[in-house]
């Protein structure tokens, strides 16, 4: 890979236009930035939210699929390395550049619509009611997506704490807080805009919208959680929902760890689909969200936070009629049904107490516990997922395990029960002397993700995709077939005119 | 490709045991049976339920995911082309041989399990009630899945008129009269065990069980509604639902055409996902069904039948509480809101007409429609899908343009509203003269398909996959491109061991 110089920067210029390009002061094409140097004010280009600090060549942000299509050409032939990048609010690496500066950065930033002159704000984002989805630009940000289809009654649901956009929702294929219900991105798109990173820029159109297709391979799967490896998603269509117009939510404290589940299969027969969320929450986690986000309530007797809290969310898209149970009176009808259930008389039932309150005020812990986390001390932090009856038990060998492996390393995990995802964290004093030692924290990741994958046969990556930091996790646990029909399939898709592909 | 002959006959025999071969009387190897004869018992691997009529030069049944792969490692170096086959109880074409009595069928009748003793009856299911899935083999039949997991109060959600085996439904992603609410099979599908075509019959075990997982490709994907073409499924892990403990059902008669989309939108807006059903059928095929299937009671008022009317059904997984509405009482609600809604008055709302009864009866005359138009003289079907809002103006379309195109050809179509899926039905008087003409139904097919794809932009398969029936559709409508990357991707799956794929 060579370091993109003037001659590379004008000729993107002619694709993108003067501001579709960002380059160094001094490069004489594009808008002159402080990119590249460091101490940029477009530091957001070059380092996530949370990992990584790299350095880019050039940030180019074209503003159709057509554009795309050039860049990449352009690119492939000049053996310029690209590094896609959307929302930037991943955990893994995936959208920045590295620290050798010859990375360019292709941003999303301008994909706005499906028709080029769309720039601003939610684009040109195009509705369709009848069919319940609508289609969009690859830069789209969620919350724009979702500001536009609120007042029509709608929403996209897929719950984050963090606001991506769409191309990087896809590249992910992200679940978040309510999969349970509505599932992950994958299941609500609908089609994709896709350019291959082969000596064309080919761009695939499998925008048809159908619900039912099935007229040879869909292709679309192969670019959804893919992290454009395979291509560059530019345009999509996605499924919407009716936005819920009755919500309730409790917290659950379970009598103990085997409690939890059997909660959870209790709540689904007796919910149905009311049931949109069932989180999971340890003390440590909320302890740090009560330190670190003083406007929080502690809503426990005598402010004793139970070691694990669950919380469980009913919603409905219509508004209460008269003649019907509210889901409040739901909620408690159910949590009464469990507490009395005649198999399992009080004392030894799942349930050992429960809270009944705002869904704001709920949600505003869970989404706290993020934040907080982060400031209890220096955080590792795992996005990992099991089948669902696995979850609590690798939480209950972390902790009797962990601490016999690695001492002072506090637990401070929440996540997702109902679909077996969890954000298993792990915080250290900041002054621990181990901190110096390079080896201290990969050996740690090495040995978590070990035990994820071996013992409870679990993911080490549930809903952020493969990026930098999980690179040499792939390598590891993919089995070499696999790994094999991979490359076969990174070759296909960026072989150059397709049919120049030669096999066996 | 070869004909097989007795030494290829004792080579497989070798490899499933003797029960685990049919082979023509007189072959000397395996269970001497009739097939390939024309006038076989076993005719039901040499024809489907409505198309198609072959000749099987033998059947093989392996009774493992091992067998399967030595099966294919086999004839793939003998040259011997081989039809996966499921149920078969597909539409078009995809699982039956060719009249020329020299390829093979590949019966899933014995992939029963992932036990490899298990060999009648449900097979060895295996369930995980916590993470609320199924592992089974391709060969188990749907009904016998839905037998194992009633008494434990779950369901696989992909309702059928027909009773496919597992491993079809897969080949074929299957989506049914519930799709609205459950997805189709895709959707439903958390892993699968896949036997490539290539040299060594190569095994790919995807069958991790996670809903969320985004370690890289999500290979499934390519072995899902692609008709075993890129590999043989042999077992899989499936998601399960909760049983409905309530459902009820009403038939609903639009105003006009351009009712049906409004009432689709009301229902999901006043029901959320108790709505599990939002089925269309027109009066031609339900005056069929009457036809013939004496026993259905015909509901309608001095039995005029409306010229469409609608089968909504909602349902809940848990039983009737005595504090709540029940789904009877919450459809009198709705409908009476839809009803009296203030902006569109009695006269002109959506909704003409509207019986509640019993669920039973209602789906009786739903399912009945395909045996109906089946006895009403020569049928074309199609199964097509579009985009929710352009099924009704397909069919508007097609009642004004087709008797101008095809005079004397009846519509008689009925399908799922809901998804956008439509079993559009052509029935033509048995005595009808240009049924001699063998160009006559080729035309008339050939003209709706490209109506559907060209005008609609719809799906000439909506759920029945690509079989020969539909061949001359992929070729006629896939663009250069895609055949391209999926001839790529075929190379890729056979091409022998993987480290000899070469690309570029």
């Amino acid at each position: 890979m060579i370091a993109p110089t003037r001659d590379h920067f004008e000729a993107l210029k002619a694709i993108v236009g003067d501001k579709g390009l960002l380059v160094p002061a001094g490069s004489g094409a594009g808008v002159e930035t402080d990119i590249g140097t460091g101490g940029s004010d477009l530091a957001v280009y070059e380092s996530c939210v949370r990992y990584g600090r790299g350095q880019a060549a050039f940030v180019v942000r074209p503003a159709s699929s057509a554009e795309t299509s050039q860049v990449l050409a352009y690119c492939q032939a000049a053996g310029i390395t690209l590094i896609p990048q959307s929302g930037n609010t991943g955990l893994v690496g995936a959208s920045t550049p590295d620290p050798s500066g010859t990375q360019g950065v292709l941003s999303f930033d301008r994909l706005l619509g499906t028709v080029e002159s769309a720039t601003q704000g939610s684009g040109n984002i195009i509705f369709d009611e009848e069919n319940r989805s609508v289609t969009v630009g690859a830069g789209v940000r969620l919350s724009d997506l979702n500001a536009f289809l609120a007042p029509k009654g709608y929403v996209f649901p897929i719950d984050l704490g963090a606001d991506p956009r769409i191309g990087g929702m896809i590249a992910t294929n992200t679940g978040g807080a309510r999969f349970l219900r509505y599932g992950d991105v994958r299941q609500n798109t609908l089609g994709v805009k896709v350019v291959l990173a082969d000596a064309q820029g080919t761009e695939l159109d499998l925008m048809s919208g159908l619900r039912k297709d099935n007229t040879g391979i869909d292709w679309k799967h192969l670019f959804i959680g893919t992290t454009g490896v395979l291509g560059v998603v530019t345009e999509a269509e996605l499924n919407v929902v009716r936005l819920p117009q009755q919500t309730t939510a409790a917290l659950l404290v379970p009598r103990d760890e085997a409690a939890v589940l059997k909660l959870l299969l209790e709540m689904e027969e007796r919910c149905d689909t009311n049931l949109t969320a069932f989180e999971g929450m340890s003390a440590a986690a909320i302890s740090a969200a009560f330190d670190h986000v003083p406007s929080l309530r502690n809503p426990f007797p005598n402010g004793e936070i139970p070691d694990y809290v669950l919380l469980v969310e009913l919603s409905r898209t219509w508004a209460k009629r008269e003649s019907e149970q509210s889901l409040d009176e739901l909620m408690e009808v159910v949590l009464a049904e469990i507490w009395e259930d005649e198999d399992a008389p009080d004392q030894d039932g799942p349930l050992e107490n429960a809270f009944i309150g705002r869904p704001e005020e709920m949600w505003a812990l869970r989404h706290a516990l993020s934040e907080g986390v982060k400031h209890a001390g220096k955080l590792v932090a795992f996005d990992v997922s099991f089948c669902r009856g696995d979850l609590m038990k690798f939480r209950a060998f972390m902790a009797t395990e962990l601490p016999k492996k690695f001492q002072n390393v506090r637990i401070c995990d929440f996540g997702h029960v109902g679909d077996g995802g969890l954000h298993f964290n792990l915080s250290i004093s900041n002054d621990d002397p181990r901190l110096n030692d390079a080896n201290f924290i990969p050996s740690l990741r090495n040995w978590v993700v070990k035990i994820v994958v071996e013992k409870y046969h679990g993911s080490f990556s549930a809903e952020h995709a493969i990026g930098r930091s999980n690179q040499s996790f792939y390598d590891d646990y993919t089995p070499e077939k696999v790994k094999k029909l991979a490359a076969g399939l990174k070759a296909l898709t960026s072989a150059g005119e397709l049919g120049a592909v030669k096999l066996g």
